[in-house]
């Protein structure tokens, strides 16, 4: 069953812009289903005693007369919104009639419901915080409390503890399974925004990591796997922290002189789910980021995220010193390390996947239960993404990926396996964004 | 970073009868990982003020003087368990050190461990329970309240709400997503047994059930979505339960006669999963059952789950009337559905994949990302049951799947996959389970 | 590459009736393309001197006069044929100018051209045709030369060689890997016609099959593998032919009582493919059928396969006594068999992958590169199924599926897994073609 | 039907070094099985009248007296091969009784038989051939003659037609498909070698390419696919050669700037396959190259294939002047080339799957019906060269990729995926190959 799910989709306000006339403007509401919230955006134009509403792509009209608000809204369908509320303290308060579309005789649900304005974006200097975690958090939950708040613009200084749970000093301070430090409340961050992080820092804290010398399943056939089947033993690799080196510690006779350049990147960064569903675990990813295990999450790399609740709820953590493609061994070199991110929001639009940008690329990331599944979607994210930023055609999106994409598989190790397409930004510069008038 | 999860496995004890002599017999033992719960199995023999231990697989010794507990257990990679600890009422409570194998220089755990001794299995008659549930649970979870605890042996008779939250006169009783009945505690369920549930009735309780008219992605190209586009309506359907039959209430031209016998089935029927773990929601499936929308779980079928936490903690919903293979709309014909079930345990085995029997099959389920690995996981559980219980060769195994293998596809819309492999039982009669001596 | 594949595609014409007034009628064009000749269905329509002309759906119009003919038939996409040519007995033959669609810049091809008059389907009683092969192919290619024409309504009477190529006596007569009876020309028979196939009778005519005893890798992931490393190895199976059954010749000690009863099949039937790209080999299957090795291709079944050149030249082989769904043993009772067929045609249309029908169902198969695509290929062949034959729109197909799929896995030995989908025939009983006007 | 497959695989020899003493030394036997041979390697060792023999694996003895010679080899699961010949001109002639491995009861072949020495390496200077072609094949047969004889360490300098079969001219000189230069016959080279073909020079000759502006089925989901429904169409690029850049020649509004420097490759390099299976077109690859559509097979890379027939057969087609990764459109730029390579033979061994080389990276090819499928073999064919190559334990393997390894998705178009597992030379200078003794 899957169709009440959508009932917890949310489609982004369009552009109009606020203005602080009555009550004019976005707002955010807030529809109670059996104790969990549930968020949509809803945008109110008010000339007079007249309402026109856009509630999260239905539209329709009412009535404001003496602190009673009134209006229905219909989606192509069939369903409707009916809300009959007051305003009371700048918040609207009272109840909806819902009418599902495409099943009409379903009976319409009433609910309370709550809408308050979108918050203005702070405004005044960015701060640095400096945070010292204390708790780890095993899920992208939405229930948890956020341990800071924080604006756009801001910057966090703060660390992660090993996949683990251990921490700079190699003791232990959670169950293991990427706990990660957060969540991070954004203020004025709202469900339908883009939340943007990008990584300033990373710096690796301790001379170790811990990691494993077997395959995962997926990277198996039978054959390889019977090859391997004594392999999958934990092994624990030394950073040269000053030459920035990795090397196992205790090398079999053909490796005593292997190192690799270490390259620190974060294989968790995640905004909370909406809390009517259960939260993913930190092992998973998706839509909302998570356990991405992407080696070009690093320093310099900026990662946007589509916002689901309230704050947007920054999680991250999982920390690698270095990992190839794929994470091949289900761990890459788990240490902590000490992470600087600033923090940012694009209001009123998201990407429906997560993507990442850094000096030389735009990527976006597919995430799905098979390597085949999560190429699709990451085709789909790009052509998206240069549809709506680029202006691209179909076409053209055609064109661009034929003779400019990137594939990169850059996680096999979890449930859902990750793809990255990648378009250098050499090729973007020949695209024309705005056509000549 | 997949490794610590492994901490949580548990392998189950071996047969060895427990007698009621000292500290001898078997034990669950709990360890604390900041704050949750781990379990492992644990046998003790005593002898005068000798231990000898097997814990979980790890074979060891140790003393019991003077209420003063010691043990050292060792696996064959360097890992091993240490317990000091004293007996205060009939439980073992002390500090463990824990060694992990395969990774000799990681420092090791020390942890709070307490031990139970497994309970008997209750004795006297089976019972009958009448359960009208007022709650319902979208989260696989351990962590919420039992609603009812069962001897082994009893039957539940109770209802369920639709996959949507309504119930038998329509009235929403929860937000949808498959919201569950449950958890059912089950006295002397412990993990690594078998929960094993009998579906004596599932009866229909209202005349109609909603559902779609899409196909899922998972089963459909390019061309058949581009065909496809503007389905995906929600349809209602009329249930004739004096008939056993459903019939679309508006139906297209071409459908003004289409009938379909109902076919009572649950889409979920789960063990909560272990509380180090996210909880996974009512929408997923895997190795603890959960929303595997195979329809052949009827009136007469048989449930074997592998047991994760003590009391079992049995979940069920999301009722339908009748389901096409792979619930290709995503939503079967869901509706409310009166349910009778009888409940027991086959202590200290389980499957690593539930499994499923009826009048006529044995049926192995796989679920996984990709209905390819699905296939390989519902292989594997058969072979396993094959190789276990009928005491086949890897050859004979072979010989049997080449020549009795039914493949079913059981569920394309939800995020796992589904494949059941079926073992028709008049094949399984020329298996000789005991050979000749 | 692949759009230089495209003109080898073709679409049937339309259902004109073919009368004979002047060049009035069904021609099949066939061009030259530096010595593979491909196929054109063109329908041309004379009034005097004036030609109005369907060339695979272009449309267009021209001239006849005093033996010349010529004629500009265009697609939608800039793309056209023209033709200048005479007729000579009963042919046309000319040259023709043709312009790529979608590609103006391409310099337009010039070609050799013939067309003739699509053959009638020849009157007359069936007849039986007792057929003693002499060779066997392994490629499902137009190049051999056919064994034998029959007209369509006949039956052929003959045999097959085993899967190894050994007869009913145990001779050896080819080399192995599905070595086939055939080509079989079928006068008539056009392509973008339907070949159908009614299986009579599948007998076997030895007392042994050869089989295997492991798991073939796509059944398998690496614990399963590594399990049944040392499996794989032949086995003998007497068939018990008075009695229909098959068993071990030398079992392990669990299986010294297995027994399962013959149900003979057709591992291959195929039509071959044109002659412009290499023919599959005898294990691969795809849109023309072959090894499809799906077990319910039995007595009583018929088989719809797309005609791609003329004359069909219908194969078939790989018969098995008995098979378990996916032939995972890579080798299923491989036998040698006594078939009798009955072969008819449907013209002007074909099914896009092969469709089966028995008694109970009517079945549509998908073949692909992994099960999940073949998945979806077997739902959109059947959904194109209901909507050309059964007239039913998107959203009714969905609701048949939601309610009525049956999907097996056929096949996952070759190169090509294969998925059916089933539809039962009660449930098409419920299913109006013609709506009421 | 897979088992008879195994007949034609061949175990390469092991590394004994030929003396030319009597009959001692390398042979391969060829086998006539239906008009198709079949080969293998075999390796003599005469001491007077006794013989012992290695026959691609199985080993036995016999004698060698007044020109008969008789032996027996054995393999370890109760197959065998007995030989009864005599030796006129330095051929081993004579008929060998084959007992199949695995299946007792099978009756055993008796074949004709003819063993020929391995031919000498030629010496003397490599040469260069200029080399006109004028046929091209659609088919990477052994059964076309060879255009050209060449020695290991010469160089062919010649062209290439583009996928649809133009040149450099634009004139038509096939039917498309990928016809393809060659096939070449390099003298000396066995069944069980690998093929070193290093590409010297990759130049362009005419100043445009044709491509598309579709995506392949394989990268859209539904949603993607319903939005690209009109895409699809053919492309023309202009390549301006002095510059080295494409750009399109009729550009939409957005991409009237966008360029693309050219990076020349070959879509096509393959050696034929045996000729006992049919051969493949060249849409096509695996094991023996062919359509790879790798866009790192360019100036300056080595590809290592493995030999099946004598002479190998080189063939080579299908250049791009640029393509994304995927060539997502199913037609890269498609052009005509001037093409120069040097061909190789490494004896006695070969890979399992292509291998390359270029100056930063060795790269291991997966291709197979699924991105998942490809990713394995990829990982396996690594895994193969880094134990074969660089000596390491499985163990180390783990260790290597886990922090090594890059992944890339070659090719999405055609019917096998690709991946490339890649690993810098780098990483590899630190890899220990002979340990110190």
């Amino acid at each position: 069953m899957k169709r009440v799910a959508m009932l917890c989709l949310l489609t982004a306000a369009t552009g109009v812009l606020a203005q602080d006339k009555g009550l004019t403007g976005k707002w955010t509401a807030t529809v109670d289903f059996f104790g969990a919230p549930l968020y949509w955006q809803m945008e109110l134009k008010q000339e007079g005693e007249k309402l026109t509403v856009d509630f999260s792509g239905d539209k329709g009209d009412g009535t404001y007369t003496g602190g009673k608000l009134y209006f229905l809204a219909k989606d192509t369908v069939g369903g409707s919104e009916e809300l009959t509320a007051t305003v009371v303290d700048g918040k609207i308060v009272g109840n909806v009639i819902w009418k599902s579309g495409g099943d009409p005789d379903h009976k319409p649900y009433v609910r309370k419901f709550t809408a308050e304005r979108n918050p203005e974006r702070p405004t005044g200097q960015p701060k640095t915080h400096e945070f010292e975690p204390t708790v780890f958090r095993k899920q992208f939950s939405a229930l948890y409390d956020p341990v800071l708040r924080i604006n756009p613009g801001d910057t966090i200084h703060t660390w992660t503890v090993d996949a683990g749970g251990s921490d700079a000093r190699g003791l232990e301070r959670s169950l293991g399974g990427n706990p990660q430090t957060g969540p991070f409340y954004v203020v004025s961050a709202m469900p339908g925004d883009t939340l943007v992080v990008h990584i300033n820092k990373l710096k690796l804290n301790r001379d170790y990591a811990i990691s494993g010398d077997g395959i995962v399943p997926r990277g198996m056939d039978g054959e390889l796997a019977t090859k391997m089947k004594d392999a999958g033993k934990g092994v624990r690799w030394h950073l040269d922290l000053e030459r920035g080196l990795a090397s196992p510690e205790n090398p079999g006779e053909h490796m005593k002189n292997y190192t690799v350049p270490v390259r620190p990147m974060l294989g968790c960064i995640a905004v909370a789910t909406r809390p009517s569903n259960a939260a993913p675990g930190t092992g998973d990813d998706g839509y909302y980021g998570g356990n991405m295990d992407f080696n070009e999450i690093t320093e310099g790399a900026t990662v946007y995220l589509p916002i689901q609740v309230p704050g947007a709820l920054l999680y991250f953590g999982d920390a690698h010193a270095v990992q190839g493609d794929g994470e091949t061994t289900g761990d890459a070199l788990e240490t902590s390390m000490d992470v600087t991110l600033t923090v940012d929001i694009i209001p009123g639009k998201h990407p429906p996947e997560p993507r990442i940008e850094n000096a030389t690329h735009i990527m976006a990331m597919g995430e799905n239960g098979s390597v085949d599944e999560a190429l699709k979607e990451a085709t789909a994210n790009m052509a998206g993404w240069l549809m709506d930023e680029y202006k691209l055609t179909p076409s053209e999106v055609g064109m661009v990926f034929g003779t400019a994409a990137e594939y990169r598989i850059s996680e096999i190790a979890d449930r859902n396996a990750g793809v990255v397409l990648k378009i250098s930004k050499e090729r973007l510069k020949g695209l024309t964004k705005e056509p000549a008038k």
